[in-house]
């Protein structure tokens, strides 16, 4: 077959495996066959009692010392292979968190047989010693990266095994059938049938519809695990940043209410629900023979049709039906309903919200009078609102929910937000739809044996059954240092 | 007397002990009463053993569940007071280290009757605790703020008892005395000597001894802290910064080499045996008619006035003596030579090293007559030096150590590096020197009794046996959240 696991490696690495900088404390992570003999020469419990004979997932208080010279005070733990994270026998050093200590013990064991660790090592440990499958390596750097609580559930469930049981659990099956089949072609020309057809169809089906089902769920898990894009298209002038502040202001003072947290956020992805929305500033789209302005309007054409939801934002106060005209008047003289229109033209299945801001600053007519007027335009979804009051904010944010089809997400269904993994299904499902095309066909054996074993291949690139250096290089590069 | 302990406070704080930001995993350490009944309802171990029933210094891999879902796979320390670090109940929880997880489990626990912790307050609880005195427990601030081996070496010296051990017995001593003495003033008719005047002598020169020499240590305890000043006077094309960059060098291999450590520097704080230089570049100082020349001078010689060492930076190759002039001759052609003397005569007492650099571009001859010409000037320092082949680098090292009385240092002596112990300090050997004083003039006993109350608060000040509310609040004000 074509399983090539790769090899454990025998040496011992050391990482600090904290954020740096200085904090109150620090955590350098060390693994290997040599962690405990290569620590304990330099740690002195207080206890006096030797780290070899101290018992797994124990802590002792105890000084780091080097030739006499006490690098500092410490508590180590101690995780004895295989229960460990990577399955290896692995110290962790809970040092004072300054930068010049943290220096100073992982160069101390630098220079004692330990070699720093590459980004993601002690994760690729863990999935060479069969402590987790590839997809769930990934799902640690997944997690470590999320930072909403969608993106965030669906790394910790596929950290918890997520669908690739499912997978593996079919690969095994089919690999069964596979081996029965090649076995048929030794037997060739006695023309038996060592696989059951009527239970290899079946098994067929069932693996396609878990693929198609995965498949499927990739455009939310994408959308989850990136965002979603939306357009804000407005002047100005019109309350932007205020409805951006507002939309993230229930978040902000959650976080400042901790200190000691800072968020690595990019300013305009806001979390609403749990999922992320990443909101694109655009210019607006008036009708213009200037050059440079088209220029314009053509770049915010191309926001527009990259983002997944558009936001067309109206400052309440520009609209001025003192004689309450008729919508068709007011429609030819308004600019804001021009645009609407051109946008919704441009790109009539977009969906497309109108946001009618400062409704707090015009009397009650009025807001009849603009409501009644935005409403008749065809496809597009309405909401008065004021940053200033946050009269509608919810409404905006539910609409918005409402466009991210999240059903599997709140029922808790698999959700496939790896590349790597969509691809890999992809092409297995290929090659499982070439084996039912090659049995409904009655094509010879050998050709549908071939198809088998690519899709045993593509499926067990999900779990890692199935690996190369550049696979792995690939996927443990995106890892931090420590990890 | 005056001994005023703090109250122990009785609810369960919660802070982040690692550095903010994204890394492999992060620490979360809640400390109280309540800290185990508050962490175990929400922690789910993998072997289904309930928390409290969990050995103190033991470690659990588990989940962090709220409501049926899991916040993150996570380790779970758990030290039973009094042996933790607080002397508390404290649980360490090690997640992925994402701000958004960190957040999120310090929520959950906020949620359900945590605080957050003030800057300092486990060190603080640790104090009131008595796991530590307070000199000991400022150490800890210092020890996370040590960035070179002299001022970590210090630290930790303080941090393991150092000079407050001392300091403790001498006033328990002095304690004895003081009860003693006011003994005697209660049967003050019956003219009674409790306290042995001979013995009370003794322990006075005794502390006073002490106190003595650990006042002097804290000039070189200062320097050590806080680095030492070093102007480098020279035009900015002598090699001034090639002339850094060599001194930093050894030092920033070293922290290239550890990937995912990072040194908050000051760029031009250099580390050489140990000790923090600190290096204050300047213009030169050229005679000159001009006014606004003239303000630079006198910035320059403002800054020399400030550093402890100066450092005048000679560029070889515009030194010209091709018919070996004599020493006088040149002398008045030759700026570096006019300005060093005036440097000399404006600061006769301050060290002065005389850099020749790019000695590499001279020839034999001309070094030699550079050379015989500098070392004629009195009290200077001559260093030839060529920063680009690194000859002399070495030797200026030196040089710059042998300004600094690190003999305390090298000897292993307590060292005062705290600005209120060296004011407390200086307290009480006033007062110990008003008792002396009071003896010998056999002065009334209820007037030496003051001063001996009084001294024995000063020296209560610097362990934490006397403290007050505002002292306490100042000291952990300047720790950061987490410790």
């Amino acid at each position: 077959m074509l399983e090539n696991l790769r090899m454990v490696p025998n040496d011992t690495i050391i990482a600090l495996a904290t954020p740096s900088g200085a904090g109150a404390i620090a955590v350098i992570r060390i693994s290997g066959k040599g962690a405990i003999t290569k620590v304990a020469p330099f740690f002195k419990s207080v206890h006096r009692k030797n780290l070899a004979a101290q018992d797994t997932h124990t802590i002792r208080l105890g000084h780091i010392v080097e030739e006499g010279k006490t690098l500092d005070e410490v508590l180590v733990s101690i995780f004895k292979g295989p229960h460990s994270y990577t399955g290896e026998d692995v110290i962790e050093i809970s040092c004072h968190g300054s930068p010049y200590i943290q220096q100073q013990i992982i160069q101390l064991f630098l220079r004692n047989g330990c070699r720093t660790a590459d980004a993601g090592e002690f994760t690729l440990r863990a999935f060479l010693n069969g402590k987790m499958d590839l997809s769930q390596a990934e799902a640690v750097a997944d997690l470590i990266a999320s930072d909403n609580e969608a993106s965030h559930q669906i790394a910790i469930q596929q950290m918890r095994g997520g669908f690739s049981n499912e997978i593996k659990e079919l690969r095994s099956e089919l690999l069964n059938f596979a081996s029965l089949i090649e076995l048929e072609l030794d037997f060739a020309e006695e023309d038996v049938e060592f696989a059951d057809r009527v239970q290899f169809k079946d098994l067929l089906a069932r693996i396609q519809q878990v693929l198609r089902r995965l498949i499927d769920s990739f455009a939310v898990g994408n959308v989850i695990k990136n965002g979603i894009p939306v357009a804000i298209v407005g002047e100005p002038n019109v309350g932007k940043s205020t409805l951006l502040n507002v939309l993230l202001n229930e978040e902000r003072a959650l976080v400042s209410e901790i200190a000691g947290t800072t968020r690595d956020s990019i300013e305009d992805e806001i979390s609403i629900g749990g999922i992320g929305f990443r909101f694109i500033d655009t210019a607006g789209i008036r009708k213009t023979e200037d050059v440079i302005e088209g220029m314009g309007i053509q770049r915010t054409f191309e926001k527009i049709g990259k983002a997944q939801v558009v936001l067309y934002l109206i400052d309440s106060t520009t609209f001025f039906p003192e004689q309450t005209p008729t919508v068709p008047e007011v429609a030819e003289i308004w600019q804001p309903l021009l645009e609407i229109e051109r946008i919704r033209n441009k790109y009539p299945e977009k969906p497309l919200v109108v946001v009618a801001n400062k409704i707090d600053q015009i009397d009650k007519e009025v807001k009849t009078n603009l409501n009644v007027m935005l409403s008749a335009v065809k496809g597009i979804e309405v909401q008065m609102l004021s940053a200033k009051t946050k009269t509608g904010v919810e409404e905006l944010q539910s609409k918005l929910l409402g466009f991210i089809n999240t059903g599997a997400l709140r029922n808790n269904e698999t959700i496939v937000t790896n590349t790597r993994h969509y691809n890999a299904l992809l092409k297995a499902l290929e090659e499982i739809e070439k084996v039912q095309f090659g049995m409904q066909e009655n094509l010879p054996s050998d050709l549908m044996a071939i198809d088998v074993r690519e899709a045993l291949y593509h499926l067990g690139e999900i779990t890692g059954q199935v690996t190369n250096d550049e696979l792995l290089g690939n996927i443990f590069a995106n890892f931090c240092i420590g990890k």
